[in-house]
């Protein structure tokens, strides 16, 4: 069925059960879709703009009182959205990076940290991980050492992810940004798996930028994100533009250079707003999710042959997979080869596994309640079992 | 009426004539909220993105074929959603503006141009209006002259914005483009008031880049918008990363630096999209529009002490009036002071003006039927004459 053109009509989420890595946190919620349903026109929440014209202090909707709660919903003093957690990236990088300046990511961090730096010149310097993938403050505290070895200029910036889009493992945030404070270097902390499903405190982790995706983990619409920062940080990176043009004389308010000025006007924003007040109260049951987290990651590890790549016990809902000595083996020989697994899933109404990928993948099954868990829990052990694969039970 | 938690319905579009300046290009068509409505999730057009892992390759929903589609649209080679007019600024100054650089724009450039110049440590330049507030191929020339003779580097970039934000007017762009090639000067052709509302064919024009905004004037959700090119320049602003991490050895695929990846994921993309087709239809249609929008501007001239601030006759449905010897006469004594105006309009089912307006003001006819706009003319002179403004019969 179409819904417009030649587009077809969307329903993953409303008919499957959905395990998709990046978007289980962005289902809408109904109060979101309601309100996308109400604000879809473009620049939809300018209908009130007044003096000083800037998105963040519109008044109805209530967008200033949300930029408030944004902030404080993350423990940060000043908040601004942007469009997606990259163009927060993209702010902070173009506010601190010069071209040739050492900037720390580590070697889980995701691609859109190294394109801000990129983009700006920076050269790109890699936290190692450890034996079990996880970022620690020993190595943070070493690669910092080499680096101003190396480099006779200041680290103007380090990125760190408190879970990784690759295993979706912990990393030490809070030891690494006390490290990074010892040598006076701003740390950005990369929150698009956790800001939205779990309780960011950026005071308490010590963080001068705290970012966070509202397509990824924030029940909102693509491209949607925050950007909060320390009231020090915030005279920075949201700096007012201070040109001045040479004919006319003008100047240009109260815009926002690191911005681009206003940056969602519409659906995206509001369907941020919308979903609020519900994701303020669903980072609260962090518990619940990783608990039906377990119930999965259980029923793999019963299927002979398959290993959790992420840490274990798991601390997050995104979890990698290898099914190497398990489903692959079948898919091996198997008339569909690969796609009997994700055919065999979608055959009992799960999706979002790559279809055909049986060796090493990634799921996550964030917002599903705990009879949908063992449901998919099940699922798993029954394909396996139907292919001859042996279940530890 | 509430459509979510403190969030009033909004309603302005279907229950009003909405003549605001910047929304009247951005009203959704009927397929877009339909598309809407079943793409609202996070990342939802991402369901079968396969390698390369990038969105404009994405087969289903078609987004490869929308690609090329824009491209054809504005006749330029290559094109990428952004999200919205200004980031589409953003990757080009990114690209080719260095810190001291000059950069010309106009005297009536929009601010963003100006973010995007200033972002990256350019000096700004303006090309003057002439006393019809036209930016005129002369006015560049000379400009040209002056700050080539001032700086002793070559200018980057000029931006010149077809029609401008504040009058409407229509700017000597092909005469522009022109005298900035014999200077080998690359053009950023601004068409956030022209792209998708009438015919636009960049390589006619001669320019190097062409952006238009999705919200603005493509029927689209916010924030959205294109970013086109000739085959030469996609190279530079589409250049993909060239990054090689230190530890891990990982390089980052295709991914475009100057856009910071992939921009559009979800909502806004697929409302451009399903828009997409009857855009390509209405652009055809700009005369009609011209003469809904000629009903309205003399009407306005009917009113004794009224001007057109904007050229005359129009070129654009986006138009600036002075109401200083009509409307604000009245709102010296009136007891609702300026509010009457806006109130009356209101009365009748108008919205869109500034509230409380009545010195200088800008309206935009963009999209009405030839009846609202034949009822929009009366309504202005119905509400002259009941407060006593003689008006030309």
């Amino acid at each position: 069925m179409k819904c417009a053109g030649k587009i077809d009509v969307r329903d993953v989420d409303e008919s499957s059960i959905n395990i998709d890595p990046i978007q289980a946190g962005g289902r809408l919620t109904p109060e979101a879709m309601k309100a996308v349903i109400a604000y879809g026109d473009g620049y939809s929440v300018c209908d009130q703009c007044r003096k000083p014209f800037r998105l963040d202090q519109i008044r109805t909707p209530p967008v200033d009182i949300f930029h408030r709660e944004l902030a404080a919903f993350v423990n940060m003093d000043v908040a601004r959205v942007v469009p997606g957690a990259r163009r927060g990236f993209q702010a902070v990088a173009d506010t601190y990076v010069q071209k040739g300046d050492p900037v720390l990511i580590t070697a889980l961090s995701h691609y859109t940290e190294v394109l801000s730096i990129e983009a700006n010149g920076g050269i790109i310097r890699e936290i190692p991980k450890d034996e079990n993938n996880i970022i620690t403050a020993d190595a943070a505290a070493a690669k910092i050492e080499e680096v101003q070895r190396e480099f006779s200029r200041p680290i103007p910036l380090l990125f760190i992810d408190h879970f990784d889009y690759q295993y979706g493992n912990r990393h030490q945030v809070q030891e690494i940004i006390r490290v990074a404070r010892q040598y006076d270097i701003p740390v950005l902390y990369n929150g698009a798996y956790t800001v939205g499903i779990l309780p960011v405190d950026g005071k308490e982790l010590g963080a001068d930028f705290v970012v966070g995706s509202g397509h990824k983990s924030m029940a909102a619409p693509a491209p949607s994100g925050v950007l909060a920062t320390s009231s020090e940080r915030a005279a920075e990176v949201f700096r007012t533009t201070a040109a001045r043009a040479d004919v006319t004389g003008r100047t240009f308010g109260v815009k926002e250079v690191g911005l681009m000025g206003c940056t969602l006007m519409g659906v995206t924003l509001i369907g941020m707003m919308a979903s609020f007040p519900r994701v303020q109260e669903r980072v609260k049951h962090w518990d619940k999710e990783l608990s039906n987290g377990n119930v999965v990651v259980e029923a793999l590890r019963s299927i002979q042959g398959t290993k959790i790549q992420s840490e274990y016990p798991r601390n997050h809902t995104l979890t990698r997979v290898d099914t190497i000595g398990s489903f692959d083996k079948v898919a091996q020989s198997h008339k569909k080869r690969g796609f009997f697994f994700s055919n065999s899933l979608k055959d009992r109404g799960i999706t979002g596994i790559i279809p055909g990928a049986t060796k090493v993948w990634k799921y996550n099954t964030y917002g599903l309640t705990q009879k949908q868990a063992k449901y998919l829990a099940s699922s798993l052990i029954e394909v396996a079992e139907e292919n001859g694969i042996p279940v530890n039970r």
